[in-house]
């Protein structure tokens, strides 16, 4: 990789490609307020009192990275809203792994005085756990990357291919 | 919140507080190399081909975010490495979300040639599944943030305080 920024989009790696696409604070804080129900460009500036011009561009770099879709607003003809994508929908995971990373380590004791809970039962979320296909708790160690040629290969030793 | 990046660090939602520390590319990449047992600057130098002062100055508010301490290089007296913290461990979920909504969503089929796997088996991650205390899976609409007092409130009326 280079010291450029749009080379991460070719990077042979997850975290680099997400992180080309969602890797700024604005893009984040931008489709976090969508989950909270902001969908027009004012109120997004309005909660975030973010200048026009870096709200604008960022709205339109995720609107072309697939994270929103722009629609019609049925309240102006002149107006449109941006609706999250199922691509952007499952950046849901990515939230909550921040909100509680930061819950855990960016607050005093009793500073936070909101909590991520569950609709149904109002009960704080569960901990995102990382684990293993069967179902073992897995740690900051406990993973790594591996060529995908190896695993095909390993299956079909296994079953005898 | 204002438009300066700054006031992250104060915003009363554990998201922001978490991108105030690593909600720059470049700090999340040089995490990533240190899970792969990076330890140097060299290290992060030769891996992430970063400018020298932007990989100085990541570092530098790394260690004061106490996602990494300096500890001596048993190799050279006049060198020294950086080690992940305990909170900076805490951040592989967010780095295994991060890979897992890159691995879905940014490449093409049978593009990506490596997987995330678990070292004790060799087989790929299970997917970070967001779930309610009681077990329930959570999908991208089925939470919120409410007040802590709330919560507390609840607990005591259920109990019977």
């Amino acid at each position: 990789m280079k010291g450029k920024r749009t080379d991460l989009g070719q990077e042979n790696c997850g975290i680099a490609r997400a992180l080309q696409i969602i890797g700024d604070w604005w893009s984040l804080l931008i489709v976090r307020e969508a989950f909270r129900g902001k969908q027009r460009f004012s109120e997004f500036q309005k909660s975030l009192a973010l200048a026009k011009n870096i709200l604008s561009s960022r709205l339109k770099k995720l609107v072309d990275d697939g994270v929103f879709v722009i629609e019609p607003d049925p309240d102006s003809a002149l107006s449109h809203r941006y609706v999250l994508t199922s691509k952007g929908e499952q950046l849901y995971v990515i939230l909550i792994a921040l909100w509680q990373w930061g819950e855990e380590n960016c607050f005093e004791p009793g500073e936070l005085d909101v909590a991520m809970v569950d609709k149904p039962s109002g009960q704080p979320l569960a901990k995102l756990r990382l684990m293993a296909q069967d179902g073992r708790a897995l740690g900051p160690r406990d993973f790594h990357l591996a060529p995908r040629q190896s695993l095909a290969t390993d299956r079909a030793a296994r079953v005898g291919v």
